[in-house]
């Protein structure tokens, strides 16, 4: 069994917690799996790893499964129904019952805050955190800092402008915490019951939000908030969505992400999912480099 | 990125624009495949496979996995709902995705008609059919026939029956179209209401269908048609299936074939699924090897 | 092919027919299996196996498909919901899909009693019983008797309490079975309404039964049993639980077992699970290398 240092080194639950250069390191490392041509390059051959997905995810569990078969690890995945598992003794449960049966690692993607930092200090295999309700998703902001720092070459000082539905959203937070770690400069803009007041950023309009360095456009779930205080799609696109129009009148080296899926014609116009300035699909293929070095650091 | 042309000679999006001799390589690629004993020959391995099902299968997709797997592909598997990708955007949005994390070729099922004429347009790994609506499930016909190949040494001249619901049969269309390139004289049966007036092929009594030398069974899905012009599944039976009696009365080198799922004693009698003239469990054993040739067709 | 009497001697269909020397020569191979510290011991590199479960689960396919994978097998997972296959026919079907497209061996869980034996008189390569109904869940006892073996050193003599819903349980059955063929002394504690009359073991009250060397826990599910006769689960952890105040009073060398999935404070309390006389997660740990001794078994 490992020391609690150890595992807490090879977990990965969060990047609030994680310091600058740890970050540094895993990214350096997926930069370094990004440019192996080869497919398969079977470091972790004979490692058991789990997905473990409490929560439905299709992108998420497939590029986690992509990078730990490019490094040759043997995979198992679980899915369960959020119904199946609303308390998070049974989510406990499973997760036990998976190390008791020999894996090595274990993604997991589940919804009860506060569920994964307690499973953490009671699992002696490293957790990953592959999304956990409202409050990290550190992988996710991992390959956001990867594209933009291709992308633009530093992270300091950059300005990174975060859109839409803040207060559900765990990729606002991961991204947030981890650019400040680097010095960058992060703004939310948000309708008033989409914010997150507890989150150390300032809010602009929208206007003034599209004139940073980075772009990001968040999945807006209107299902998620009261009607009444809602707006229709039409009202949220008109009001915050990166439309055609507004896309055009952004500066040439401004670089538009999403974490995915998008709603398209809603938080963001067709057109402008695949449009030049956009990283959509790039942020996509950059979370497999970062996952394997995720990975990588888990098992090695 | 492959050319357009290397990409179109390496997809199998359908027969119907297949020429001849591409099909007779294939066939014949199987054939050789067929004719090997060892399970596991890792030509493929380090080469990255999605199963894309869009729509629910289990025979399709699990006969893909295991000729991607015998040939040592990686393989990841991703099903959903048919429910949560309605529009033939976020189909695209899904593969889009899975081809940014570096997939190398995708197999594909979905239903809605013409997203994968279009699909195939904009995605730049090889796709597989692994049947769309009611238009196309090339395999099939290809493993249909290798079977009848197999059985008759030459499908010029061969007279093949197609009973049943051709209207929504993707299998009825894909036999069609190759069948003719061979020379082969294809009929339809069918009840008014299950006919496609549109492919070109006639149509002929239940009598005069049991007179061919292959007689495929369509698998009714009575619940797809209107009721009121609908028949029972015992006047079905009674008209269109296979019954014991209908069987025995068949020429004795009459090869029965059926696409599978069967309903047993609807299109055709329990008894007669696995009778000595049954080619059905055959078909899916030559799946195997077919689909081999075609992945190894997509990835060499 | 194979012969019948070969086929027989690799699958592995309930412990009832099962001689006491076959079962010792499978859990010596657990043991052995057991002792190995890699992970991955390729024999079965190359065999193709498929987990057929017709019914829902989530620990059993997962340590069949950990043992499997640990032996270097290729894996295919099958998944039905019990809706689309509620008639044997439609599983003999798939089964023999599956056997069709070569696979050599299949692990297979199912609900209909008496279709598994039905089933593997006509499919033609090993099956491996998973669970089926409430008549046989074999490796799930193997485990049980490796785990007691393990502590106690021999079965001989041993006293052992199965308490709660025996009338459903497979388990309670196949441990009944194989414990008696071991010299071991089986004693059933439950309710009136969930008692099994047709097997040959005594009732005893709870207190006689937490007397034994190992008290074994049943999941109870009072869902399936007709409201009006049945307790509440407060009722029920008060009369068939094993509470804290009960595993107080235990004897300090007995062992508690449970087949998992537990519910916690209801057939047993959340502190007892992990308490140091619970073998629950051990039981799950000695299911992988039993599984390994039966799918090498299968394929050896």
């Amino acid at each position: 069994m490992m020391t609690m240092t150890k595992l807490q080194e090879r977990s990965l639950l969060g990047l609030k917690d994680l310091s600058r250069s740890e970050i540094e390191s895993i990214l350096d490392r997926a930069e370094y799996w990004a440019g192996h041509e080869e497919k398969l390059i079977p470091v972790l051959s004979s490692r058991f790893v789990a997905n473990m997905f409490f929560e439905n995810s299709t992108r998420t569990r497939f590029s986690f499964e992509m990078a730990e078969k490019r490094l040759g690890a043997q995979v198992l995945n679980f899915a369960a129904a959020a119904s199946s598992v609303e308390k998070g003794e049974s989510i406990y449960d499973t997760v036990k019952t998976l190390e008791s049966m020999g894996i090595e690692a274990g993604v997991i993607r589940l919804k009860p805050v506060g569920a994964l930092q307690e499973l953490a200090g009671k699992i002696s295999v490293p957790l990953i955190n592959a999304g956990d309700g409202n409050n990290e998703h550190p992988t996710q902001a991992l390959l956001d800092l990867f594209t933009m720092k291709k992308r633009f070459g530093t992270l300091q000082g950059l300005s990174v402008s975060i859109i839409g539905d803040i207060s559900h959203s765990r990729v606002a937070r991961s991204d947030l915490w981890a650019l400040q770690k680097f010095g960058a400069e992060v703004k939310f803009c948000a309708p008033a019951n989409m914010a997150a007041p507890e989150l150390d950023a300032p809010y602009v309009s929208m206007d003034e939000a599209l004139k940073s360095d980075v772009v990001m456009m968040l999945r807006v779930q209107l299902e998620r908030h009261e009607s009444g205080i809602l707006k229709s799609a039409e009202e949220y696109r008109a009001q915050y969505g990166l439309t055609e129009e507004r896309a055009a009148k952004l500066s040439k080296h401004t670089l538009i992400m999403h974490p995915a899926p998008v709603n398209r014609n809603v938080e963001i116009d067709d057109a402008v999912v695949e449009c030049g300035q956009s990283a959509i699909f790039t942020q996509m293929s950059n979370g497999v480099p970062v996952r394997m070095a995720v990975m990588e650091r888990a098992l090695r």
